[in-house]
């Protein structure tokens, strides 16, 4: 074997209370999830705000904001907190409630024209074409193998982001993020968005769910590999 | 010598049958075909279904998903199958044949204004030019000689789909791969999609044999040396 | 430690006024900066002239131009100067007087329906984002620790301009440099330009020196480090 | 000193004429100007075709097409050849007389509104920025120094050409190649793409003069240097 896999990760260690990287951790997550709400946001409303779509970045804009900044954000947080931690659900409320507010919502809601199981297939499919890429970029056999993996890594990733909302922006407005779903539903607060609301959590925890699957046990074969 | 020309890959081997890795490989074919195929024809639909082009990603939207999507799906599953093996094509019918039929087709034809010799045309220059690439990238001399060859590989690769789309999508719709066109036309199944039908199959075809003889006989000479 | 910091840099080396490298430097800023503005001003002076935007490379092109530039210029002079030095204002400047008045001007202002509170934040966030990315891309512990980090290095730097600009180009025209600002406002010389003037001066100065902080305090801890 | 500096380059060498990797690298640049033309110029055809340029992949889309084809012929032809040599011309001529003349023109001329000094100045200019970023990309001294140097290379190159597409087709059509300019304006044969057509030349020759100076006496100090 030419590559080592990281031992499992224990989902709480107290020690870590007293550590300055867990906090770190923690600072650097609501940094960036500010930053990326930031500039996605302003670019969502710089496009919206704008009576023809032409004069404005357009929808593809949108995509690369959101896809753009995650590259971004991987390739500046990478190896100093894991993106998409806890925190970033209630950093995405603060600041929601300061910018959507005044400005304008930007809540996840299926459609006109999609049906709810439309809008939970894109949700699913989507979290997963993300979750996979970054399973696919930060496994341990593979970074070993191919001098692509590691070397690449934020580029794909920040992509995944950057085609789901491609595909998606028109069907639910692209969630594959609860916690970004939540924060936009709580400010937006309308009876038709709370209505789609499940969908934003269900869609990408299964999407999530079936990419970690896929990896570990198709992919991996984790499971079936003796000691 | 720096370098080892991998071994000639026989087509078919009898003891692969009992290989996890082959079905692996078969399952990660269709998982990967299953993800590009969604996000590319949800975004052609998201295109299509718009009344004003200024309010969707348009048709470069349309060129950046099958790119995009290609880049990643290369990223993620190099060295675990070769993307284009023969399950694609059933794969793309089967999902084909359920969104599709309810959401619109994506068949390939030759559009108006343009002879069948261009749209065969398109269909052999478009693959030579990703047959070409994936060639290039995957060459063991070069690979062996810059380092750019191994490390960038799934860029340039995704790039020359994007690419092939930008020029061709308004002459045949790009179809340079028979699995695609397939699918498409069986759900279309409308007389002039059929009328068009081989040229999505002979285009392909004739690209990747002339580049596949490009790269052996004129760039790499494989034919002249002596062992 | 795996990893050696630079020592500090001094602000002023007399000697240095005698060695080649210092006015190498000097010219190679020169030359970058008008580079850059002559590719971003034109691509901007392409938009604005037309009648429809949609007949031009449109605002995401700009941000292209921008971000794409700054991407080029990185990789090139890496290693030759450092990018963002003072002389780039009297460049800009200069260029600016024989581009900016017989073409249309270019000035930083706060856009209608945007308050100056606005405008002063998108440029400490763009900012923020620019300098912050530019630190992790040159941060020595994490270039030694993870291989994308030096040698995707203009990438992400590229990107950030290209976001910001994505962002912000529909409430300032993005700033995000004081001697942009200030060439295109003496070009502009109108009242209402002079009069949000102050925010492109003390808006990138708060977000370039908030960025310092935050990577030199929160991310690397080095204030807390024992020699 | 880490690194070797390249022997220099005679113009001319008899014995080549007998060796197969002369003939290949003038089939390689055959193949590649060809593709090249191939794909950029059905772009631009597909754009002009249609009435609304909202339903094409847009001018931004030509820019992609010329910049993307670039990055994608540079990964694949370093080692091969040296882009960008003589035989190009003769090549654009001949696809030229077969596609230009049945689908419409691709001439380059001093667009209504421009000087014939600024035509000059966008050729020389962008001359200077596709030429100086190969200088700056295939330098031994940077690539021993940088790591990011020689693997990115086809990147940025890829992108001057597509950055420099933004800026100028709006004012000359961009030729920054003699030969691709002098190919379209055979065909096209009109007395004003024939008046201004020095200018396709005397431009690039300029720009790539002074971008050879630039590197050799400013930035590598190549002529002051002791043996």
């Amino acid at each position: 074997k030419d590559y080592t896999e990281p031992p499992p990760e224990p989902l709480f260690v107290p020690s870590e209370l007293t550590s300055w990287s867990f906090y770190r951790a923690g600072i650097a997550e609501f940094i960036a999830t500010f930053l990326f709400l930031y500039v996605s946001i302003l670019t969502v409303m710089g496009v919206n705000k704008s009576d023809s779509k032409c004069s404005t970045v357009g929808i593809q804009g949108i995509a690369w904001a959101f896809g753009g900044m995650i590259f971004a954000l991987v390739y500046c947080t990478a190896g100093i907190s894991v993106p998409g931690s806890h925190l970033r659900g209630w950093c995405g409320e603060g600041f929601g409630k300061t910018l959507y507010q005044t400005k304008g919502g930007g809540a996840n809601v299926v459609a006109h024209g999609y049906t709810k199981g439309d809008g939970l297939g894109a949700e699913i499919v989507g979290t997963f074409v993300l979750v996979y890429t970054v399973f696919s970029a930060t496994d341990a056999k593979r970074s070993a193998r191919d001098s692509h993996v590691p070397i690449l890594a934020p580029l794909p990733i920040g992509f995944a982001v950057f085609l789901v909302h491609l595909a998606t922006i028109p069907i639910t407005g692209t969630g594959i993020n609860p916690a970004r779903s939540l924060g936009a539903a709580i400010i937006y607060n309308k009876d038709h968005a709370w209505d789609d609301h499940w969908i934003f959590w269900v869609g990408p925890f299964i999407g999530a769910a079936l990419a970690a699957l896929y990896h570990q046990v198709v992919i991996r074969a984790i499971p079936f590999k003796s000691k």
